[in-house]
This record gives structure tokens, sequence and C-alpha cells, in this order.
């Protein structure tokens, strides 16, 4: 069945049949169904050339996937793509993943956008004055960053949780627990995110005029055994911390590892606060001890990209809008008041 | 810079630059890279039309995603996709994720083929009878399956591991050890990996005169949480298992806490072997008590899929070709003789 064939059929135009096939916003919701349905039904698929010729898109978002022996891609991502493919799917975008070199990823987004094989882009992991994000206001194709840079002196469109506040109000529930022995096990310092998070348990102390001492600050890849051994290190030191508060779930299982090696009991000698990105399958709610959370989930924020950067594509989007997700503080067993005797 | 002026430069034919650019059999490993270097040093790209035309490649590789609310993506895919983007950088491959709606994915791979979008697919996770690689095989696109699947009528290539060898050796191991109530924890039963470990499981038990029975066998989603209530159903039971054969390190984190919480001590009471993938998040050596495994880096055979597709693509393979790799077990601390008296 060819175009002229399913407009004939749906007694639509072939304009408004291409147009509601390729997601044009001129078309409302229920003709665009009835549209897929039909298409769907009798097998139509619109030729790729011709489509791209109609409407100049490719029907894919592109992201460039850093590479390398010495890269180890997150499990988040895993979430953050089922998100992206939900919204994709259901609107017919496919997403193309350019492998990398790490140590050049220039080469790979020019080449991307020069290929003109996508048809906007995101970026994820931003770091401080993030190069990739002023080399895509350069290249000038649709993009959206996951996440935050600092220090660019020109806006760009994002989508980020709120990991300063977050991480705010961790510290200060603690604090209002009596405790003043604050520890942070946080990503990699290269991250923005681990930059908020520490910047918002910093000030939380602060206000209560406590110091976040770097003493106290652990920064690594976020895998179990690091957790662990930030964990260690930190409760070996004299007068150990009172509360940790860790950036990831994965990280956690090795903050509790610790803690228990070292006989030291949640929450009774030591609260526990993690960062909670809502996997399936590995639940706070589940540790041995039901383990405190700043949680959001990255497989929502999976979705929001896409649906932000089609948005962009055709045109319904314009600017440099940011947004900032609010994070929820969900209290658990971990956290208790603060120990009135610890290294006792 | 086009072309024309790198093979000048070079002092090679078009022909041949135009070749090692597209990765052709007939360069030699020398020649190829010494125009890779020159095309990145001065920053000349082929143009994605002309290099179709030239090669009729679309330098993609492709995978149909399975997505839908009721789909979790499994954390092992991040950990394949690294094994992938390493060999697709240094081979100059770009990934298509194709979402489907897990119901259909029929619908999204006959678009995938027909828009030419891709040079080949891989198939992961294969079912027994898998209709995606019948509609592969139909539709006449190179592929390749992860894993394999049973019950088909004709050869396909596939490239997978000897799950069924690795539980084979676990169970002889915990036989010899003196075991005879053995458990498994398993994937779904939907999977072929899932029905080949019961199977090497069973027949190790068999040829000692031993029976997996169905009580002893469960089947579930690989989380964190089916693995701890598959573990407490197994270990309320009387007489309980006095070891556990469980799919995947993330259940075994579960098995683990299911074990604790009711007392019952590892390696004493129970022994304990799990499948790991080899994240380089979460390891083995690093539980509790460092736990035996069967091990098969998932990485590796992610670098090996991308390698064959790109041999497959470039004609360099052909046939129906299936390759198994043998499985590590790994002995470590949960492995012990059997409790004289268990439930005791």
């Amino acid at each position: 069945m060819n175009l002229k064939q399913l407009s004939q059929m749906l007694e639509l135009s072939q304009t408004t049949v291409s147009r509601a096939l390729n997601g044009y916003p001129e078309v409302n919701e229920e003709t665009r169904r009835r549209v897929m349905d039909a298409a769907r039904r009798h097998g139509y698929r619109p030729n790729p050339s011709a489509r791209r010729l109609a409407t100049g898109k490719a029907g894919m978002i592109g992201y460039v996937l850093p590479t390398g022996s010495a890269v180890d891609i997150d499990p988040h991502f895993v979430e953050f793509l089922s998100g992206l493919g939900d919204y994709a799917r259901a609107h017919d975008f496919d997403l193309v993943l350019s492998p990398a070199d790490a140590q050049d990823e220039e080469t790979t987004y020019r080449r991307v956008v020069a290929n003109k094989q996508v048809d906007a882009l995101y970026v994820s992991s931003p770091k401080p004055a993030d190069k990739r994000i002023k080399l895509l206001e350069q290249l000038g194709l649709p993009y959206i960053v996951h996440g935050r840079s600092e220090g660019l002196h020109f806006d760009y469109p994002f989508m980020d949780i709120d990991n300063e506040g977050a991480f705010h109000e961790a510290g200060r529930l603690l604090v209002q627990l009596g405790h003043s022995r604050i520890a942070l096990i946080n990503g990699q310092r290269a991250e923005t995110f681990a930059v908020f998070r520490e910047r918002g348990l910093r000030n939380a102390l602060a206000a209560s005029g406590l110091v976040l001492a770097t003493p106290m600050i652990r920064s690594f890849a976020m895998t179990e055994e690091n957790g662990y051994r930030a964990a260690r290190s930190l409760l070996e030191t004299s007068p150990r911390p009172t509360a940790i508060i860790c950036s990831s779930l994965i990280m956690a299982l090795g903050v509790v590892r610790a803690a228990r090696d070292l006989g030291i009991e949640i929450p009774k000698d030591m609260s526990l606060i993690a960062h909670d990105d809502v996997f399936p399958w590995l639940k706070p709610e589940n540790f041995s001890v039901p383990l405190a959370t700043t949680r959001s989930s990255i497989r929502l924020a999976g979705a929001r990209i896409a649906e932000r950067l089609a948005a962009r594509i055709s045109g319904l989007e314009e600017g440099k809008s940011g947004e900032v997700w609010p994070v929820d503080l969900v209290v658990r067993g971990s956290v208790a008041g603060a120990p009135t005797r610890a290294n006792s």
C-alpha cells in the first residue's frame, strides 16, 4: 500500500496523512492515531528517503557514547534509555548511539552533525564548562542537556534534577537529628551533579554553623567497591562521622558492607542517606535496614528528554529554557538521631 | 578537504582511500590506519550519501529495543553495549536502537529492514523457537543472535556462552561437596539461557542419581527483590536446600539478604553460587562472603557480536556458524561441604 492508497482509504489528503505519520503538530491527536492505526494495519511504511525529502528529518535522535577500555558506562544509562525508548517508540523515533573516543568526543559530534544522521542530540553527564555544549551551540543542531553545566557564558536548554536542593534537604534533616560529623561519598568531581550535591550539603551544614571539611568528602566512580573503600576510610578516622550521605544506591551497598565489617550498626551508630534513581532491580526499601533516599526517577528523565527533543525538532519548543525537577527526600529506617557517644 | 585531496596527500588511489575508510577487507591494516589517521588529522569526513552510494552501506548496526511500561531493560544491557561500543568506535560503526512495542517487535523489524537504516542487526535474549530469528531469516539482512534459541528448524549465526555447561559444573561441584538438596533461582523461563541453565543443573544432579524437583526451582525477572523472595520461599520449606545456584549477581544480593534475615549462615548452613556477567560496579569477590560464580564477561560478548556483524557486512563471514564460549567456574568462600544436619 502506498501513500495515495492509504489517503484514499482514510478519505484524507496525502498531505494530512504524511504530516500525521511524521508527527507534525498541525494534525490533531485523534487523526494522527487513526492514520497510524491504519498504516500499521495495512502495513504501510513511508519510504525513508521520501520521508526525509518530505520533512527534511531523519527521524533519529542522537547520542555520542564515550567509549574506551577505561570507560565504564553506568547502569543508570539503562534506566534513562528505557524512558527515552518509551517516548521514542510512541512517536516513531529511533536513537543513534555514536561511540566516541572518550578523549576526543568532538570528532564524533562533528561527524554526526556533518552527516545529518540525526535531527537532534542530547548530552549527558555534563561537566563544569562542558566543551560539548559549546560545540553544539556552534554546530546549530537542536540539542538538550540532561543535567547542567556551570561556567558557560550563554544559556542552553537543559533538564536537570535539583541535586543541590536534594542534598541540602538531606543534610538539613541530619543536622536536625543532632548530627554534626556528616560525611559525603560523592560521584566523580568532574561531574556537575557531584559539584551541586556537595554544595547543597555544604550549605545545609553552614546554615547551622557547621563545616563540611575536606577529609569528610570522598569522590569516586559510583561502584559498590568504591562505596566500600570510601566508607571504610571515613569510618576508620577518629572521631568518625555519625552520618553519611552517598550519591548512589550501588555505592550504598558498599557503605552498608563496610559498616557491617566494622561492627557499626545502622542507624544506631551511623545514619545513611543515598540518592536513588529508581532502578527496578535494586530498591532502597529492601536494604537490610531500609534506606532513606533522595529520589528521582531517571527513567522519567529519559522520557522527558525525548519529549523535549521531539518538540525542538518539530519547532514546538525554542529558546534556551532549563527545567529543574524537585527531588523527594524519603525517610526510612536508616536515619536516626546522632549517637551521644560515637567511638566510645 | 575532499577525497581527492586526501588521496593525493597520501599518494594512494581514491579507490584505496575510500575502501580503507569504509573498512574493506582488501586494504591491509597498516594502510587503513594511515588513511584513518590522516582523515582524522585533516578533518576529512566522507559525505554519508557518497559513502552510502559508494559502498551501499549505512555504517550502522541495528538493535530492536523492546519497550513498554512493563518492560525493564536489564542492567546487563549496559555492559553489552560498552563492549559493542568499543568495537564499533574502532571501526566507525554507529548503533541504531529502534524502540519497539514489546508485544509486536515484528512491525519494527520490518520497518528497520525496509528503511535500509542499518547494514545488519543483532538479536538478544532469544526465546525458545524465537519468532524474530525466523523473521530475520526471511528478511535477508545480515544478523547475528546473542544467545541461542531452540526448536528452530534451520541454522542461524549466533554467539552464546555455555550456560548449560556452566550450571552443570556448578551443580557437579556442589554434589561432590555432599549437597543433595540443591535449589535453582533462575531468570524467566521464556528465556533460552534459563532453559539451558536448568538443564545443566538437572543433568549434573541426574549423573549422581539426584533429582532437581520442581519445588526447588524459582524463575523470575532478575532483580534483587525477586532473589530475596525466591530465597525466602525456598529456605522456609522443610527440609530446606543446603545450596542455591542463582542466575545473576543482582538476584544473589537478595539471596544473601534472605539468608541473613533467617539466620542462615553462608557457607556453613548454605552454599551459594551465582552467575557473574562481570559488571565493574558489582563484584562477587566483594560480597560479605566472597561469592563463588560462573563467570563470563558480557562486555567481551558485545565486542564479539560487533566484530562478527562487521565481518558479515563486509562479506568476510558467511554461513550459519554458531560459537559457544566456555564459562569459568570460580570458587570462593560461599561454597563449602553440605551441613550434616541442616534444619536442626
